[in-house]
């Protein structure tokens, strides 16, 4: 059973009588919720767990920015911005206060760099340490950018470079693309959007069986970051770039190097989506083997 | 350092340049925030961990029941209606799969009965299991009710009885006050309100400091459960019951007789607030000793 598939149980069974304020629920980078006139609310999940996602050992800074940014990741997947926090901790008796101190402050000023206030939370005793937060932004009504648009014929585009994250320990230092993602629904009205937390594979195939398309990629297009390969790139996990889909009469090459030049970073085609075929994602005309980063 | 002074390090940095949709932030059963025209959100998260909140073995069914109702138990306290929630599931590789799928079953349909849609989460691999909700509702605007609004002079009410929570069992089958709440609010017009988590005297003090009152108890009128003394209801923890003060030109006997009648349950006159002295609580004229519950 994956995640998805576990997280859906719970959600199944408002399949049939969805709440009337509920415009995205599981399966999207946020759920996405009636909110005021000219805004819906976006929310988004991330937990943390010792050994999972992080050694022990790993400085505090580290894991509080970490847990800030998969989640502010998942808001600039729908184009968000964010507002809001709630953390939960649970925390081993061995634990320095120390620790915890410098671990809340962390939190507190990295929050407050991205306009986050922690509004809340809940602190518990635990075997392991676990980090969970919940965040909530905002984006303007009904235009929250789903994974699910994709279209045949879309261009697939990507920002950054991919791969060897954990290695070079960019998976502790990422920048979660907030502005990044404001701007490419300004400029180019993509019909799909998605972090990547799970490896390009892993995601693109969400994305592509979202969409009910099949996304064909070009392996030599992919853009690596230093000491990647292909496979890495493709598998490696933890990117947290954002992968779009673009109509292709929206794809501008001035605009893509206003942003290249404006944000300082790649803006890259990758390939195509197309009418949904038996795979669901084709990497230079074959079905791709292996899979991304299981988280659970 | 207790559980609030190491949450209240991370919004700590907040409270100079407090947001605007911020009504009231880290310190009450749930955070309030701005919401549309005619409501304001509240939002709460609490955690269960194996070990502090539920012994290994512990059925899923009664495990998703809890962690939802300690969540509807804030949003009660709030005089809230309770909307969505958002799950974070750590579980250790050895739990069968047949278990999360219990759980997550017993969490859906736990939250239909309360209205709640569970709308995302995320589930990873911990040494542990650790259980997350955070939960959202509303309140119409402004009236939210809070802990801190207790005055000298005004009478502590509380709802149920109190203690032996975990011999009986109480703790993982009590019944969150969400209805009951809504009544007291329209009914008595409470200044102040929270739910009993950590036992009435630990509970009470927090009341009294907030709303910078004394809170002067009376031993023989606190109400007991079956099996529990007075000194098990001032610290088993664990009720769930509402603690409330209210203004005593509100206080109707024959609306609190209707009230009993309604919800089968005790409405209790326990003592008055008073003027702060050295003590925030005083029980039967002295400060009594001991805390309540520590989850953290």
């Amino acid at each position: 059973m994956t995640e998805k598939e576990l997280i859906a149980l719970a959600g199944a069974r408002f399949g049939k009588r969805r709440p009337a304020f509920l415009k995205v629920g599981i399966g999207d980078d946020c759920a996405v919720i009636s909110f005021d006139a000219k805004h819906d609310l976006i929310v988004t999940c991330d937990t943390l767990a010792e050994g999972t996602h992080f050694l022990k050992g790993t400085a505090p800074e580290l894991l509080a920015r970490k847990l800030l940014a998969v989640n502010l990741s998942d808001a600039a997947a729908m184009a968000g911005i964010p507002l809001w926090g709630i953390l939960s901790l649970a925390a081993p008796k061995n634990v320095p206060e120390a620790f915890l101190k410098r671990f809340m402050a962390a939190l507190g000023k990295e929050a407050e760099k991205y306009g986050v206030s922690i509004i809340g939370g809940d602190s518990v005793r635990g075997k392991d340490l676990v980090l969970t937060l919940t965040l909530a932004g905002k984006v303007e009504k009904d235009r929250a950018l789903l994974r699910s648009g994709a279209k045949p014929g879309d261009l697939v585009v990507v920002t950054g470079r991919l791969g060897s994250t954990f290695k070079s320990g960019k998976h502790l230092t990422f920048e979660p693309r907030l502005k990044e993602a404001r701007s490419l629904a300004r400029y180019f009205s993509p019909s799909a959007m998605m972090d990547l937390s799970d490896g390009l594979l892993e995601d693109g195939r969400r994305m592509a069986e979202a969409s009910g398309v099949t996304l064909k990629l070009r392996g030599a297009d992919v853009p690596l970051n230093a000491g990647a390969d292909l496979k890495g790139a493709l598998t490696d996990g933890e990117d947290f770039e954002l992968l779009l889909c673009v109509p292709k009469g929206n794809w501008d090459e001035k605009k893509a190097e206003r942003f290249r030049k404006r944000f300082k970073l790649e803006l890259t085609v990758i390939g195509e989506a197309a009418k949904k075929s038996g795979e669901s994602l084709l990497l230079d005309g074959k079905a791709p083997q292996g899979r991304g980063y299981a988280h659970f």
